[in-house]
């Protein structure tokens, strides 16, 4: 197909879904991924152009006549346009502002004047607006008549003379009701509405509990603007569900699948946590150079450490990660943190007790039976060492682990910022401590 | 209001939201909910059944009378009574299905026929076939009357006599169409459709890439069954990812909110990788002791075993967490294996370059300027040690953080299981034997 029969090749284009002209756009190379793009019709074109990946849309941009840009532009939904505007240097939004028609602009133009990760980001004013007085029927000419621009009809919005908005009424009810009936009889003057200068994660958080596909913003006066339809809403939380997750390993979020991000900017990413924590467990070296007398004369202190420390790093990632999840879905406030350190204090209690008596156990089955002697006369004592040290450092990560995220969101930092690597360095440090006070205390007169 | 006036409560309740019913209820003790909830119209108790927890809607389910459960059964959409059931006991479910009127209780047994997590499990019945030989008008008079109980009015589906699917048309293309155009008409016989068999993980990758709120299931020959809906699709997604979290830090999924799993549950649930990770831990103990001769001659080795292993173990969980996800986005499939392999080796080398170089210049830092002779005569060669030990221990916790996931999942595991603290484990026990070796090298004939 690629050796100059373009004609045949657009003709069989134009009977593709976006979803085919993007994957096949994906398997080819830059210079051909031009020219497929070239042949497309506008209207598919459009719809290809929404779904591609940023870096193949600025790839496009940069290489399409102005034309063909300010004609897509002009086709995309206002709210995918803003996304990726928002991405592009200010320059070359600048100038492709210029390219759009004047509603087109002044329609992008207000999109982009709200903060960013605010509602007014991503909201459409592609929605139907209609009065209490009409009848159906005349809702429905209404629909036919002006709604080939409308993103989503499955919603309509009734508003007053004023633009406020008093009743969002679904599309079925229209369908199912006598066409003489009027709007003000299908109204129950009850509905959600979101801000324009509300969070995104809030804005997520209404969509959950609502169940809605669209959700209508209102200004501070109630004057609707517009609509936020749920495949934003679930791009937004598929990406900070992604976030979460990259933040919770300890590498920055990479912004951008991980074969698509540079390999010198994955590393950026992730050398930054890397080399904290590096530094942060350089206080371990501080804390054994600290205790070196007693390790010198209780050799056998040493063999336990990393065993040790391990288990409270073990502990403390799953605090962290089960806390930050419940946060991020919500499950808790900030208010809930005592029931949040309770939970913790008891499972902390028992999960140490637990790995206490294994640890504690392995001690006495090498001294007894598998190498005798090795521990030397005080094993007993070397069990009970490390059984209480594995409670005491299984206990502490488990509450700092849960504590920490919530900490961080008092500070009005991101929770998941208290990633798996952060909280068990953290408890490398302080568990060597509890790990050689235990031992000071259970092993004085004897080794120590 | 909680003294008796119980008809002035039910005037007033009638007038709520479901969502608001459901916070009120959430608010309130187990028994002001039952009486509450007794109190509200069915159709809206129905609806703020649905919104409920699991747990209160077995509470409910165990306190109301049979009549009205058998109401809330029946009024329920087929989807999401068969998520309750599917919860419930099995005896309990029997009982419960008896009660169901006969039409009902056949859809939900059909639903429930399909096997645990197939799409079969997710459809509903409930949705509009239409033949193409129809007007528009017809449509529209057809949704009139049967379009009550159908779940979306979003998309309509075009089937031929034998039922099966020939097309799916939006709801948007009847209403802007004129009345009199026919169906075929509209019809481009181009759409997406999900099979009865097929994994719910597959329909949610297929969600992703179509941007639709609801999408045909068909069984293999093609027949329409059912309706899968955005909604549903959002709640196992959002579930997988908490498992993903969950399992990623180190416990088994709670499968409950954090605050709502009983404490002992919990432990159970986070006691089996702990202890699983303290065995393997041990395996450092033993290697350690292998180690001791080395140790003995050269303790300044000891301070350092912290710092080397836990930055195996960061790697680690930096690369296994950014492969989970990528890999539960579909990012790449396991054919990829040596594209990822590549990357990680490329990004460990980076990583553990800069680290080496970092805790290198630690060890020449104190040598030189903080405390003097503490590292001896040979510094310069545990400096060097420090940093090819770190080069050599990133690097391998990122390339087996990196590959573990790959591999469960080529052994057809779930590739979350390798979690953060499973890696660092592993990287523990062979970062010791790194370590000790490059020391062997490096230190052999001066300190060891």
């Amino acid at each position: 197909i690629q050796e100059g029969e373009f004609f045949k090749l657009k003709e069989a284009l134009k009977s593709f879904e976006p979803n085919e002209v993007v994957e096949l756009l994906e398997q080819e190379e830059e210079r051909e991924q031009l020219i497929i793009f070239r042949l497309l019709p506008l209207r598919l074109a459009t719809e290809v152009f929404e779904y591609l990946d940023l870096d193949i849309q600025k790839h496009f941009l940069a290489n399409l006549s102005q034309d063909k840009i300010s004609d897509i532009l002009n086709e995309m939904s206002p709210d995918d346009r803003t996304a990726l505007l928002e991405f592009l240097p200010d320059e070359l939004v600048r100038e492709l502002i210029q390219t759009l028609s004047e509603p087109e602009r002044k329609v992008t133009l207000e999109l982009l004047g709200y903060p960013e990760y605010s509602v007014g980001r991503l909201m459409t004013p592609d929605y139907i607006a209609i009065r209490e007085s009409w009848t159906v029927q005349q809702v429905l000419d209404y629909i036919r008549r002006h709604g080939g621009q409308s993103e989503t009809l499955s919603v309509l919005y009734v508003t007053d003379e004023r633009g406020i908005l008093i009743d969002d009424i679904r599309i079925r009810e229209f369908l199912l009701a006598d066409p003489q009936k009027r709007v003000s009889e299908l109204m129950d003057r009850r509905f959600v509405q979101l801000n324009t200068m509300q969070d995104q994660e809030e804005a997520i958080e209404v969509f959950r509990r609502n169940d809605r596909v669209a959700l209508p913003v209102v200004n501070d006066e109630g004057v609707l603007f517009g609509i936020v339809t749920i495949d934003d809403i679930l791009d937004i939380r598929e990406e900070e569900d992604t976030e979460d997750i990259q933040k919770l390993g300890g590498s920055e979020a990479l912004d951008a699948p991980y074969l698509d991000t540079p390999i010198w900017k994955m590393v950026q990413k992730r050398a930054g946590w890397l080399v904290i924590l590096l530094i942060g467990e350089m206080l371990t070296t501080s804390a054994m150079h600290h205790f070196e007398d007693d390790l010198q004369k209780a050799a056998v202190l040493g063999l336990f450490i990393p065993l040790i420390i391990s288990a409270g790093g073990n502990a403390g990632s799953q605090a962290t990660s089960l806390i930050i999840r419940a946060m991020s879905l919500g499950e808790f406030s900030l208010s809930d943190w005592w029931l949040v350190m309770r939970r913790e204090l008891l499972s902390g209690l028992a999960l140490g007790s637990i790995l206490g008596v294994v640890g504690a156990l392995r001690i006495v089955l090498w001294a007894n039976y598998i190498d005798p002697g090795y521990f030397g006369p005080y094993w007993q004592l070397i069990a009970v060492t490390v059984g209480f040290s594995l409670l005491g450092i299984v206990l502490w990560g488990a509450l700092s682990g849960a504590m920490l995220p919530m900490l961080l969101r008092r500070l009005g930092l991101d929770p998941a910022t208290s990633s798996a690597p952060f909280v068990a360095t953290l408890v490398d440090v302080t568990g060597l401590i509890i790990y050689f006070s235990v031992a000071t205390f259970v092993l004085r007169g004897t080794l120590l």
